[in-house]
This record gives C-alpha cells, structure tokens and sequence, in this order.
C-alpha cells in the first residue's frame, strides 16, 4: 500500500463546503458518520490486459462514500461512464438518496482511460497518448476486482450500479465475479455494443479525428476543433429529437438552442484529453459480455449466467441504447425486472440531469436493494 | 434562350444503352416516344437571392422525361435532394413506373448548390467556393418557377414530388405557387427544420470543416478526411438502429459493416464538393415554410395555404425526419393523406434503395395522381 497515493475529500453536511485535503491516512470522520469519503488510487503494478499487452504501474483510482461495515455487507459498487471522473457522477449519492453513504459503502471507480485511472494521459513510454493499448470492460472489471478484493478484503457486492458505459461494466461485473455479486442495476447501456451503435461510436471517433491537430495522438495541444466536433455530433445523439422540439434545455438553465450545445455538450468533452476519450470509444465500441471466458461467444449465454437479482433500467428515447436493445437483452437474464423511463431525455435520462427521470431510478434502485 | 447549354441524352429503351450527344436542339425523340428525356441549363441571368445578394449569371440544370403534351396539363416536377443530382434520382421515373414518361412531363430539378446549377464549385468570385452566399429554399422555388414558366411555358403541374430537401422544396412550390399546383407528394421531410435536425446538421458541419484542409472553403483538394469524418455521421443519421443490427446493407451486395460505410456512405457523399454540400446544409438547417412572405411566420398558417391534394409520406423508422414531426404538419394541410412507410431502412426508405419500400411510395403517388 506504499505506493498508494490519496487524497481525501472530506465533506461534511449534504451542502456543506467541501474541504480538500491530502492526506495518507484512510479515512476521515465527518461531523456525521454518513458523510465519510475517501478519494484513492490503488496501484495495480504490472497487469495484464486482454489483448496481452502489460500495463507497467498500472493504477486504478476511485471515491468511496460511506463506512464499511463489520462484516463488509453493505457494498455498493459505482464505475463512471465515458467522459466521466468519481466526482462527476454523485447525484444518487447521499443520505435519504438511492445511494445511502449512511447505511452502504459506496466505491466509485473511475474507469480505465477516463484520466484518473490508467489512461493515455498519464501513462509513460511506451504506452503513452495513441500508443495506449485497447482496453477491455474485462479489463476495467480486472482491475476494479483487485481493488475491491485486495484494497478492502471484499468479497460480497450488494449492489453494482452503472449508467451507459458504467453499466457495461455493471453487466460484466455480473458474470466474471458472479459468485460476489447480489444485485445489479445497469442503466442506459447494454451487454454488448450493436452494430449501429458502432457506427455513432466510429462518428465520434471520424469527427475528432478529422482535425490534424490530433496529430495521431501526439499533439501538444488538444485538438481543440476535432472535440468541438465530436461533441456536437453527441449533442444529437445523446438527447430524443422532441428534446429539443420541446426545448427541454430551458431546464438545465440555458437559454439558447447554441448555448446548451457550446456551454453543456463542448464543455463536458472539450475538458477532457482526446486520446482518453479515443481510448474509452475503442473499449464501448468491442463490448461483449458474450465474448467473456466460458461463454463460447454467446452473448444468451453470459446473460444466462447471471445470477444476481437485476433491475435493468432503459429510457424510451434513448437513441443508441434503446429500449428494444435492452429489453432483449433483459429477457436473457433470470432474476432480471425490466423498466422504461418515460423521459424525453434520451440516454441524458439516466445522468441525473433531469429530477423526473432520476426519481425514477432512485424508487427503482431502492426497490432493488430492498428485494 | 441563346444562353442555354444543353446536353441531350437519349435513352432508347428501358435497359438500352444510353448514348450522351451535346446538341443544342432542343428535344431528341427516341424509338418510343415514353423515353424521351432531355438534360439541361436555364440561364437565370442576375438573380436575386432571398438574403439579399445577386447571384451573376445563375443557372438551374434538369433533366426532363417524356414530352409536355399540348395543353401542357401533365407536368410532374421533382426536385433534387442534398448530395443528388438529376441522373440520380431516376428509380421512380419509366415505363409502369409511378412518374410514366409515357404519360407525364416529368422535369427533375438540381437544387442550387448541387454541384449543377449554381454551386459554390461553379459561381466565379465574388462568390466563388466558401463565398458563396447562403441560398433558401424559396430562392430553389423561385429559380425553378422561372425555368418552368420562361423555358416551357408551364403554368399548372399535376404534381410536385420529392424525397428530403426534395419534400422541402416540394411544400414550398405548394405555397409559393399555390395557384399552379394540383397535387404535391413530399417523402421524408418537413416543411420547418426542427431543432433537432438542425442539431444533426451541425454535427455534420463540424465533423467537415475540423478538417484543415477545408480552410474555410478555400481548398486546392476536397478535405477528405472531413468528407469521410462527414459521411461516417451520415452513415448512423440515414438507417435506423434495427438496419444494422439485421445487416440489411447486405440486400445492397455489402459483404460487411465497414464495405457498406466506406462503399456506400463514403463514395456517396466523397464525389461532391464540400462547400457545396455546406451549402445545401445550410439551405437545409434554414428551411422554414413559415418564414414565406405574407404568413406572418407561421407554419401552421402556411400549412393551411396549401390547396394542392398532397399525399404526405414519412418512414417508421427515420430519424430526423421523423413521423411524429411529419404528422402534426400533415394535420395542418387540408387536403392531405399521410403515410408511413413500415420500413426499416430509416430515412432512405425514400431513396429508393430497398424494394418494398419503393413499391409502398409508388403505390401511393399513382393514388395520388388518380386522385
């Protein structure tokens, strides 16, 4: 644990002011037990990845909000979507909230490539920027294992939860560790990508690197115009078409159709690196849970392997994730319940943005971890 | 007249080898007078754009199929859609086919920008390449009115039909020119650009122009890179999610994903000039039926205006011009029939590339035409 540096964010009341502060030790107290957080990284050392190549120091990093409890029963594990760090995604995290760090030991964990962990932007030579190997769900699952078994001593999972690419992991989690884990809510996303969602995937990858600034992936700068790119063609997908008909993103405070697309979808890519962001499209566009060891590349067969109690979550305007995707693959699935959001949110309805639509799954996730 | 190029192409019969002169007579009759056609180009002279500018010596290409016959009362016109030009389009038009050159005058239009009629690759400075000023649908209309009336003294037309911005041309011939028009069949496309839509057409901009080489429309080659980044955008916008998941690009002879992308998406838009593309994206993202003088802004009053029978068709599974969209317009216009085409071919359902979904459209327009 030499190597393992943290910092700890210790926050203390549900809209108290956030102190930062660094620190070796492994917890701090708040004012309130329920409020107990610890932001880590855990060192991996040498790991090996599913398309053989070996991450030298490889690290994984992670949040976790709560206490574990004596008999480590109480875990809930979070991994984070494309775009996305452990701090970005909080919202069902808190007391009276889906996610109670009063009763649950939540662990979010930051997935491979998004920055925080293992990624192009902070790996040395001679994975460095495009060098980067691919990575597999399998392998953020790999790693996370070893955090969460190695770090903790955890060996029982209540719950895994995970929005659109956090629920690829979610479903994988299922199988690969299928012994530990009780329950799982994936949210917006599926077992394995379709061949249309590749095609938005291989959009995304065609508008950012279209700007030679990119420079195939050594750029000194990030190619600024490349990312301005994909996030609009994003912008398109990531919301329904009556979205913006109804412009719903009056809501979220904006007050122009072009100022929701520069200030929302820009901004929430435009800070990111472009490598990770390429790093992180290559592992949703090859993910199978089919593809897993023992499943003979039967995406049926890994589905019907899971014995966790499920309660699989799709919105009906979702564009890329939809409905008729995930309710095929839920089908599969034994102990699995099936809920649609009504939202006009698109796959934006499972990111916590719109109250209605993060109601939805709250009621839903509680239903699940009281079942 | 003494401007007019003309290219005549004669067709002798239906699968017949066709044979291209350039000829400045003005008509070549074949061996049977239904396969008669003609190709094109009226000179405008000065013409005065919508947003104020004057285009110099602009001109509009076509191509016509079968004769006008003497009290000039079997016009059908057909205007082109973004990235298509006249020989295009033809799969409707022949002998049995719903637009008969055995019965019909059918004149197809180029749109302004297609690379034919005045485009940014054809007008000389001041409005050369990215100069090019930006052109409305109604300066489309206004341009074709003139071909119509001054070229062939035509002033009523059984039918205006079109597919995409084809459809937008085709509402805005049915209020600008409302006393002409019997019967308008607009196919996969509204009348208004919803925000949505306009969303998906910035995306494909930006996916283009991140492209240096486009250097803001003043490049020596065509951007490539830009150009695939554009087609690859396309390739996810023009099918529905479920056309790739049952492989359907395989009934069009693709032996993979990546062929279909590359062989057809790729080749289909790689052909043409970017800025022209630019512009009829931008025509496209500014197209609003409401915006006609003497409507007040108002769609649904502009709607209301139109007196021609129209048979309104949409595709079940298109995803920016979408049912939902294409239905609460149709509901405004009062002699209207709408249908959806239970295709799952997305928004090329109206392209003519799958069988089923063509005979369902030529099923519908010789109703419409017997109506």
């Amino acid at each position: 644990m030499s190597h393992d540096r943290r910092q700890i964010l210790c926050a203390i009341g549900a809209i108290g002011a956030a102190t930062l502060l660094e620190s070796t030790s492994k917890f701090v107290i708040g004012a309130e037990p329920g409020f107990v957080s610890e932001e880590g990284v855990f060192e991996l050392g040498d790991f090996a990845l599913e398309n053989g190549a070996v991450l030298i120091d490889a690290k994984i990093a992670y949040k976790t909000h709560g206490r574990l409890n004596a008999d480590k029963s109480n875990v809930i594990l979070y991994p984070t979507q494309i775009g996305a760090q452990h701090g970005d995604i909080e919202w069902p995290i808190g007391p009276r909230k889906a996610l109670d760090p009063g009763r649950y030991f939540i662990i979010v964990l930051d997935q491979l490539g998004n920055g925080l962990s293992s990624s192009p932007s902070n790996t040395p030579r001679p994975f460095d920027h495009g060098r980067f190997p691919t990575i597999n769900i399998r392998d953020d699952v790999a790693a996370q294992y070893r955090l969460v078994t190695q770090r903790f001593g955890i060996h029982r999972i209540a719950l895994v939860i995970g929005y659109s690419m956090g629920a690829q992991q979610t479903y994988q989690w299922a199988v690969s560790h299928r012994e530990m884990v009780q329950r799982i809510a994936p949210i917006c996303g599926t077992a394995r990508t379709t061949p249309h969602n590749a095609v938005f995937l291989q959009s995304l990858r065609a508008a950012l690197t279209a700007d030679a600034a990119w420079a195939g992936g050594d750029y000194r700068d990030q190619p600024a115009l490349g990312m301005r790119a994909l996030a609009r063609v994003y912008a398109g997908w990531g919301l329904s078409q009556q979205f913006y008909k109804q412009e719903l993103w009056r809501q979220m405070g904006f007050d122009s159709l072009e100022s929701f697309v520069t200030g929302f979808w820009e901004k929430r890519y435009g800070r990111r690196d472009a490598n990770n962001l390429l790093s992180m499209i290559r592992t949703w566009e090859l993910n199978d849970l089919g593809a897993t060891p023992g499943m003979h590349a039967s995406l049926d067969r890994a589905l019907g392997s899971i014995s966790a109690k499920a309660t699989i979550i799709a919105s009906a305007t979702d564009l890329y994730f939809t409905v008729e995707d995930m309710r095929a693959e839920a089908a599969q699935v034994h102990r699995a319940t099936f809920r649609v959001i009504p939202s006009l949110w698109g796959h934006m309805a499972g990111a916590g943005l719109n109250p209605a639509d993060s109601k939805f799954i709250e009621t839903e996730v509680r239903a699940l971890l009281a079942r």
